[in-house]
């Protein structure tokens, strides 16, 4: 299945048949001050750094989250989404649980721009799909609900079926669900890793959508987290995550090397290249 | 199920369920000079070294090649057995072609070591595998016959099948039958991965045998060789490989990691044990 997104210069197919599509996760203000104190003084010349550095590192779409306690979020995310779509040319993923912020990104962002998220919360269903809806854009659905977050990868399918389905009657269409499985701590509960693999088993081959992670969650309280990132990516890779948000300069090789290793390189061409791109930029 | 290995002071079960055991590769003088030279001169203060480096790094088991051109192998083969048993405590995996080298091991290895290897090959089956019914000990089964390696899962299957009913011929259990499915360098050819992977997938769902792949030949040929090796070791362990053949200096982080992920680790035990073994040699 593939999902198109479209930046000023760029579109980006995000595609269950791989190669993997890289996600920036960098400009997001939790535990990063430097990018807090930008978006409070609202100057952004260190974001458009951080989009640089993120696409020369790999990244295919950046993600953008502006949400700082006590800002005017929609006014904020639609000046953050015009300064970085005037610099760079690839799409955009607008990172926001505010509808309105959402929507403020979607009036001055070009293309086709990610939406992330809904999630399976009936208050979420009824103030996002509706601006999604109105946009024609490609949606991200977190398979939490009313509930919580389960435990259970049967009831996170279920989720992401009631995602689909509600996207469905709004004349949504599948392809442009982009489901997220959710990576919780294995330190915190060993039976996690576990739990997010079967779920994306089981929404890969009952819908078949792409699908998203935040790829880093997993590793939180261990140390030599990213060898634990490395591993963990390999692994939802082949079960199916086709678009992780994460940190390109840290897990670019690692996909490129698992898209190699999954049949997705011919001739290594994409592994090789950016090792080159990196050794040119040191 | 459980392929039981016995060194002089510690057993070592290999489990389809995990955790993976780990067997060192570096006693091996492919490539290696000095090991080359001690094997030559046949003083060994090296390879002693070399078994309590991979100890130390995390190897459960210690793989030993001793196979120099010229060198008269099944004697050099029951000198290094001897002196590595009487070293180490762990389980031995005596590796060579030579049924006779082979021989020469088991008659001086205690416990219960691990024979690498038969392959599918008629004369193969017909030299090697008498000697492991004598010894009553498990055997690795490599998926190669008078056809050479073929690139079809299915047929690695089949002479996976084969070497199975044969040793089970002679009484030898199917328990006792450790399949390496083969890695190839992705680099001349993209699809070579994808087929390992397949491999072990359906010799898991059809025969549910241990498995060991030597995972690091996968990246030949290719710059960030590391990188390469973990995203494949993390891959093939979720597909069913149970005990990697590999360096434990470079990958027990990873294939800690991997467990871990799995669900194979309660409360993050052996892999915050190894990261502290490891801080503490530093």
């Amino acid at each position: 299945m593939k999902t198109v997104l479209k930046g000023l210069a760029k579109t980006v197919t995000i595609d269950t048949d791989g190669p993997i599509t890289i996600i920036g996760e960098s400009i997001n203000p939790t535990r990063r001050k430097k990018l807090t104190g930008a978006f409070t003084e609202r100057v952004y010349d260190y974001v458009l750094e951080l989009a640089d550095s993120q696409i020369q590192a790999g990244a295919d779409v950046l993600d953008i989250n502006v949400g700082v306690p006590g800002i005017d979020e929609p006014a904020v995310m639609r000046e953050v989404v015009t300064a970085v779509s005037n610099h760079v040319g690839i799409p955009l993923c607008l990172d926001s649980t505010d509808h309105k912020a959402l929507a403020a990104g979607l009036e001055v962002a070009p293309g086709r721009p990610l939406v992330n998220s809904v999630n399976g919360e009936e208050k979420s269903l009824s103030a996002i799909l509706p601006v999604v809806q109105e946009h024609k854009v490609p949606v991200i659905g977190l398979v939490i609900d009313d509930d919580g977050i389960s435990m259970e990868p049967e009831k996170r399918l279920a989720v992401a079926a009631k995602i689909i389905e509600r996207a469905g009657k709004l004349g949504i269409p599948v392809e442009d669900i982009v489901i997220d499985p959710l990576a919780m701590a294995v330190s915190a509960d060993h039976t996690a890793g576990q739990i997010t693999l079967r779920t994306i088993e089981l929404i890969h081959s009952e819908f078949g959508v792409n699908m998203t992670l935040g790829a880093s969650n997993v590793s939180f309280g261990l140390p030599e987290r990213q060898i634990v990132n490395q591993a963990f990516m390999a692994l939802v890779a082949q079960m199916g995550v086709s678009c992780p948000i994460t940190n390109p300069v840290h897990l670019t090789c690692t996909i490129r090397a698992t898209d190699l290793i999954l049949g997705r390189d011919e001739y290594s061409m994409r592994y090789i290249k950016h090792y080159r791109k990196l050794q040119k930029a040191k």
